[in-house]
């Protein structure tokens, strides 16, 4: 904290499973980090208020009156504050202009980023709460107006990108399915969990799907017929069932979005660690180039929208 | 047992959850049945040999020497012998040719029939025990040739007969997706247990699926959004979830055995209760026909199948 511009604005990027903070300086820099386990499911005895005052007790004593703002699913339902949608299309500048203020105490108020949505209306709606800010948050690195990301996850979305606006998103159930299968189903029953590293499995999995017609209801079967016939070894087992599903919402995507094009331009993957090396090898396999997204895209969107917002005032 | 025929069969369908048997006369007519929830999953304290002897004990006293034929998930790796598979196209000849026998005493000898595969060496293979016998028991009861059969069940198929033998089946896993999504996911937070009664959330499901060209892992999503948006009763979320699935299954199909011709002939349903029902409602909505097979399915195929290999000698 001994940077030379001023300290501006808390970060808070609290999900379903974690609870991430941010100090950041007035250029949008990141002085300090800090996560737990925290989420919104986990146990707050003195509410989502005293976990929050706790976590950055330090910071907000050192810098009384210091802007707050808050991302992801600490807006839902199972949250703090249930926020409504801002529908898409729309960017940086509807949801500055949605922020849901919140006084914790007489001195601090916390600035809810609204989640957004899609078809409300219609037999398929769509939701994200969290990833928005992100996108947003890339956009601000970069500068770009334009673009097709994937936020790999267990809930996936791919969010599509123009004029500086989220366009258009889609939500594949990808992560959830493949765990549920895996730990409930009969497909688990051949399979060993794999070690550390990504098995055979998984890009014989991806290309397994890329190549097929046939529902997704029936490709799955092979992950057990394959291992009766011991051709699938039970260590490549998990890999080969994740490959398959990853290889679907990829393969839904690249219909989607004309990824066919040899001009179209790269997907962004928002995203670290494991998952991410999962659907860099899977949009290859698929002849579709991907880049990393910036680091802390959710703390820079943060920023993104506070500024626009008139939150920063340093 | 009073029939002027000759008592000359015992059938066994066993299978994961439940042991049937029927006693059959020499004109395949059933004598006597009974059921129980001895499938090959429950605890066989004196081994499958001694759940046998005790379930049929005064059959085998009555008529010594009776033939005993088996079919189901009893031949499967986790039941008592594991048999080969018959490859399609292959019919009531090829599974007369492979029966499995075995001992089970001097007096007692039990004929498994083989269940069937399909691209055994392909990529997806496919598997059945059981339902190979189910369908040689429809064509032996009204003699036709051709067909396509839909068995609904936790891994429904549907095979297709041409020249009365099993020329192509596809396994779907509908119904165990719908368990572990129901009971393990997040699509089972917004709903409640239905009633006896199939709500119109099933109806509802078949149609979006049908009229939706989104990736599955997409559209089950939907099973959540609508809940949150009040769009979908907490006791209708169940059977919105099941009829995507189902239609999902049928989408296939359709397209899998051009069922969009306005002349193709009715889809035999083999099974019977509820998910027979919903099946019959969605094949419906599909604008496909839909017949019931006859009752006893599995104890006529086991029939024509003894008789084909001489096992009937009354």
């Amino acid at each position: 904290m001994t940077s030379g511009k001023s300290v501006a604005l808390i970060g808070l990027d609290w999900g379903t499973t974690s609870l991430r903070a941010h100090l950041l300086d007035s250029a949008g820099g990141v002085l300090e980090r800090r996560s737990s386990a925290e989420g919104i499911l986990a146990e707050h005895k003195d509410g989502f208020a005293g976990t929050f005052r706790r976590f950055v007790a330090d910071w907000l004593d050192a810098f009384p009156g210091i802007p707050v703002i808050a991302s992801g699913m600490i807006t839902s339902r199972n949250g703090w504050v249930e926020t409504p949608y801002v529908p898409v299309p729309g960017g940086i500048g509807e949801l500055a202009a949605s922020l849901v203020p919140v006084d914790v105490t007489s001195a601090c108020r916390l600035h809810f980023v609204c989640g957004m949505d899609q078809d409300a209306a219609a037999e398929a709606p769509d939701i994200m709460r969290g990833e928005e800010t992100q996108i947003v948050g890339c956009l601000a690195e970069d500068g770009r107006r334009d673009g097709l990301f994937v936020m790999p996850g267990t809930h996936s979305k791919w969010v599509s990108v123009r004029d500086a606006r989220l366009d258009r998103f889609d939500t594949y159930m990808t992560g959830e399915v493949y765990a549920v299968l895996k730990t409930h189903s009969i497909l688990g029953r051949l399979m060993e969990e794999p070690g550390g590293a990504l098995t055979g499995g998984f890009e014989r999995g991806v290309k397994a799907r890329l190549d097929s017609g046939a529902s997704l209801l029936r490709h799955i079967f092979s992950a057990r017929t394959l291992a009766l016939y011991d051709r699938l070894k039970p260590e490549q087992g998990a890999d080969y069932l994740s490959g398959l599903l990853i290889g679907e919402e990829i393969l839904s995507a690249k219909r989607d979005y004309g990824l066919d094009d040899a001009a179209a331009p790269p997907v962004t993957i928002v995203g670290s660690g494991a998952l991410t090396e999962r659907y860099s090898l899977a949009l290859g396999l698929a002849g579709i180039g991907a880049v990393p997204a910036p680091e802390d895209a959710a703390a820079l969107g943060q920023f993104a929208i506070a500024r626009e917002a008139g939150l920063i005032t340093a």
